[in-house]
């Protein structure tokens, strides 16, 4: 099995969740919830964000309601958290920290 | 008040939602499942989506996973379905309708 498709034990991802601010686990998955400034901004945090889950070829579970979206990760195939979620969170943490929000 | 942001009657919103194909009333909104061939596929629908979106000023309910996106359309202010939701929909069909799915 790849590594990066593992299932991690509850104490990896305590640790892999420390650092990542605002990320918490719910309902066995990695969820935050964005605030940007309005619609537009949303958009462009998702699209900047579509490419990253592009390339990766690993999808989130994502919801936008105007200026917020709300993000789940999990890997159904290995039917949990995996290291491929707390790489996407990371990525997005990254692409959220541009827009200065 | 805008003609547009009304409430309409439940005969109203059936009458509207008739000629809908594949949308309901649930829980007091327009809602729409789409099953696109993947994720790009699904990324272009709500990207054409996001520019109607903007243009209207009126923001839908919506979540993707993967080639799978729901829409779900209320207008708040109002407390119910208005012919601003209506009007949406239709845009979401035309522009699903032109991605042949």
């Amino acid at each position: 099995m790849n590594d990066k498709r593992r299932k991690l034990s509850e104490a990896e991802i305590g640790a892999a969740v420390q650092p990542l601010k605002g990320w918490s686990v719910s309902g066995g998955k990695l969820r935050r919830e964005y605030k940007f400034r309005d619609f537009a901004e949303a958009w462009g945090f998702m699209t900047h964000a579509a490419l990253e889950i592009h390339a990766m070829d690993h999808h989130p579970e994502w919801s936008n309601v105007y200026n917020k979206v709300t993000v789940e990760l999990v890997t159904h195939s290995a039917g949990g958290i995996t290291p491929m979620d707390v790489e996407l969170a990371g990525k997005l943490e990254e692409i959220a920290g541009r827009l200065g929000s």
